[in-house]
């Protein structure tokens, strides 16, 4: 079986350098009213969305969450500090400048299953934006909280991720994916599917 | 702007009574499919999914969550214990044994952003469901660790939710959503959009 919602999954790639080009906001908002139809813990709706066009705001947005990164990177160490190596990943986070949208989500603590909720409909976004011809990257900088307070997030708001939206200004091949048959157990843990 | 992404989100609602009819598990795998696809901290992919179809080990998943359910119910209070009182749900959990299928999702700890990254998988599995034409509840037990025990799921795999998996049994209405420009900031928190 093979459809839309595949496709869309199997095409979408993580992308981290945009054209500056300008879109339509209303492609923007079309990722957040899927993201608004998701389901969530007793219906609380425990998501908000900053959404930033202003040149300034996206400059200080780097820069704090730059400055984080510089910690980050001068501690990380282990299996995330190796593979963020060998993409040459450093500190610097020039998509969120460069693309011409930010999406900033935010969970509302005390709302049950919050985080979690907040993130299934950041998948619901990330595919309707696919649908919408515009790329995506899940960003989380390491410090969430200084990012949310440039926005002026009540501090009951925790920023979940930014969300650079645009136009890709990179070719990006899609990174490998685990088999079916090795992510998937039948019935019981380690029984596998006979399915591919 | 409306497409298809959009248009499934909206029809897709929160199904608790399942017919027991049977379904071809390709259905059911085509939604892990699109779920595999998704992004994740440092592509380590935190995901696994035990799929169950054999009615004894449904039972017995019942029987775990619903005592646990029962504990829930005699203590829940607030906001949440309204709105549980106000839809007559109780510590019965039907769908877990009505349902021809249920997906486990477990997330592994120590990976990357593990939960938030199969909570976003799980957007995109919910949608390629209702696009298959089949009903889902993301339903997680009050100790999601003894249900992960009956499936025999190493320690550091989580269970996150239990998802049935069927064609509806109830008809549904779709619980409201917040319009976008109450969910919804332009530039800095509390900035109006001028869209509806």
């Amino acid at each position: 079986m093979f459809g839309f919602v595949l496709e869309l999954a199997k095409n979408r790639r993580s992308v981290r350098r945009y054209l500056s080009r300008d879109i339509d906001i209303e492609r923007v908002l079309y990722g957040i009213r899927a993201a608004l139809e998701a389901p969530s813990g007793a219906n609380r709706q425990p998501w908000r969305f900053v959404v930033v066009k202003d040149a300034e705001v996206k400059a200080r947005l780097r820069q704090v969450c730059e400055e984080d990164e510089r910690r980050f990177y001068e501690k990380v160490r282990g299996e995330l500090g190796e593979w963020l190596a060998k993409r040459d990943f450093t500190w610097e986070k020039p998509f969120l400048t460069e693309a011409p949208y930010l999406v900033a989500v935010f969970a509302e603590l005390g709302k049950p299953y919050a985080v979690q909720s907040v993130w299934l409909a950041v998948g619901y976004m990330l595919l309707a934006l696919e649908e919408a011809g515009l790329s995506s990257l899940t960003y989380t900088p390491p410090n969430p909280g200084e990012a949310g307070a440039v926005l002026g997030a009540p501090y009951r708001f925790v920023l979940q991720t930014i969300v650079p939206v645009g136009l890709p200004g990179e070719k990006k091949v899609k990174e490998p994916r685990m088999r079916l048959k090795d992510a998937v157990f039948i019935n019981i843990w380690g029984r596998r599917l006979d399915s591919n």
